[in-house]
């Protein structure tokens, strides 16, 4: 790869893999001028997540860590609680399934099957469940340093990434002060968050003093999410919804979007930024970085 | 609205409305240099869609036309077909529901029961009903001028619009020919474009001299709703996924991506493109059209 070269990914513990044939395919086409093309395309796939015996969701993802997105997705509906003991996940590539075993029959199954009787369709149970989920939810008033916030932007926006490679997909990265340690990417819209609280899961890792970086907008979903992961920090290069600010002020979540170049604009949390920063010192983002393919 | 006095609209059967006070609001924040600031930011609220007694799906949207977000959605998920005799469309706004009510019982209430009482949760199932109602679909090879996709891009990008007012949202536009007809903004992903297929379900709009034009990225997803629709050319100035080209050249649909300036990449449907335009005659686009906000 001529991008994996430019820049060193080592310090990374989970990188983006713009190589990996799996994740794009090379599409014939035409340009502008008539003249023939071969597109660099994302893949996309369904997978569907069973908890135990019972189907949750269909999932559309790019398809690369099964097993973190079941976990983190179950983890981020409250349908996996930090007390459940999970005996196994298991990723069926044919049948592009992925079943995550508990030791206990989950609660979950009994709410969705009473639920489901009632309403029919679980989409806005599950979303309900979001909700209920975030309930006493109180985020840790983490201090946040903007030059932390500003070498982190300065940092996603330049390492390979498929976006980079092919366009049309978010990236979400959890990070560490001025570090990022995990750039989980995916077409589908909250997959790549998923992924990352999956990983959380498996790794046991503490949440209280990360940052997570998204490049996708601020909304309720993604604000939820962030809550219900712990992390106190959701810092983003696109916009917000009122909703998604609201429910941020609620559960203590410090919330910054519009983040190009020197700019940003803090929502929530502002007296937790430490602004040891000169913006005028910040140099603007290179043209790449515009991100205008992933929408 | 400034926006709103330089360009005209009127020619718009539906334009956006910017200025509308239950679609925005001002959320007192700071800036990067610390200073307070009012962000507009756009309104984000569920609306559950109920098919005469049952209750179908929560989506999350800006709120305006729920009752063509409802039909739409129904349609082009096939649980509404074209023979269907609609009774009436009835929005709640305290309760935020709509219920679409028709004639005779669906069949899609059947199926629902039956399969969310093997499956539990109906999210795959309305996926599949999804991929089901494409069997068969074959659209009709309708002549795309290159000359109007060129002017399409440069009106739309410069109507104004929520997304110039507030980011963080995506437009859907339907066209004919050189001019664009109906342009629908939605927060959530794909409401913009059940909007615009509840409208033309209301006004029984011809479907097949049409062009479906969207800021967002050409997914599977996006692929089977223009499909459904029965649109033959969809374009978008963001990427593409494998599957949902894959999808376009099953159907027949001309598919027209990475539409920028005089950029701009066919992947499906070549033989129906006329390339009437100079590309190099098309000016570069202002810098406000970059749509960096809305991912």
């Amino acid at each position: 790869m001529q991008l994996a070269k430019l820049q060193d990914t080592s310090d990374y513990l989970i990188a983006p893999d713009p190589g990996a044939s799996r994740l794009t395919r090379a599409v014939a086409g035409t340009d502008h001028e008539g003249n023939p093309v071969n597109a660099n395309v994302v893949e996309e796939r369904p997978l569907t997540i069973f908890l135990n015996s019972q189907e949750i969701v269909t999932a559309m993802t790019i398809g690369d860590y099964p097993d973190y997105l079941a976990l983190g997705f179950l983890r981020n509906q409250g349908m996996l609680s930090a007390s459940d003991d999970i005996k196994g996940v298991d990723y069926d590539e044919e049948l592009e399934t992925v079943v995550v075993r508990t030791a206990r029959q989950t609660d979950f199954e009994e709410k969705m099957r009473k639920k489901t009787r009632t309403s029919g369709c679980a989409v806005g149970t599950v979303f309900g469940d979001m909700m209920a989920g975030l309930e006493g939810v109180s985020l840790p008033a983490t201090p946040v340093k903007t030059s932390w916030l500003y070498a982190l932007s300065a940092r996603i926006n330049r390492t390979p990434s498929l976006y980079l490679e092919a366009g049309a997909i978010h990236g979400t990265v959890l990070c560490h002060e001025d570090k990022p340690l995990v750039y989980m990417e995916d077409v589908g819209r909250h997959n790549a968050v998923d992924k990352i609280a999956g990983w959380m899961l498996s790794e046991d890792i503490l949440a209280v003093d990360k940052i997570l970086y998204t490049t996708g907008r601020l909304t309720s979903e993604m604000v939820i999410k962030t809550a219900m992961m712990g992390i106190p920090v959701l810092a983003s290069r696109s916009g917000f919804t009122a909703w998604g600010v609201e429910i941020a002020q609620q559960v203590g979540l410090t919330l910054i979007g519009r983040m190009k170049g020197q700019r940003f604009v803090c929502l929530a949390g502002e007296d937790r930024l430490i602004r040891d920063a000169d913006p005028a010192a910040i140099p603007k983002e290179p043209r790449r970085a515009a991100r205008k393919g992933a929408k």
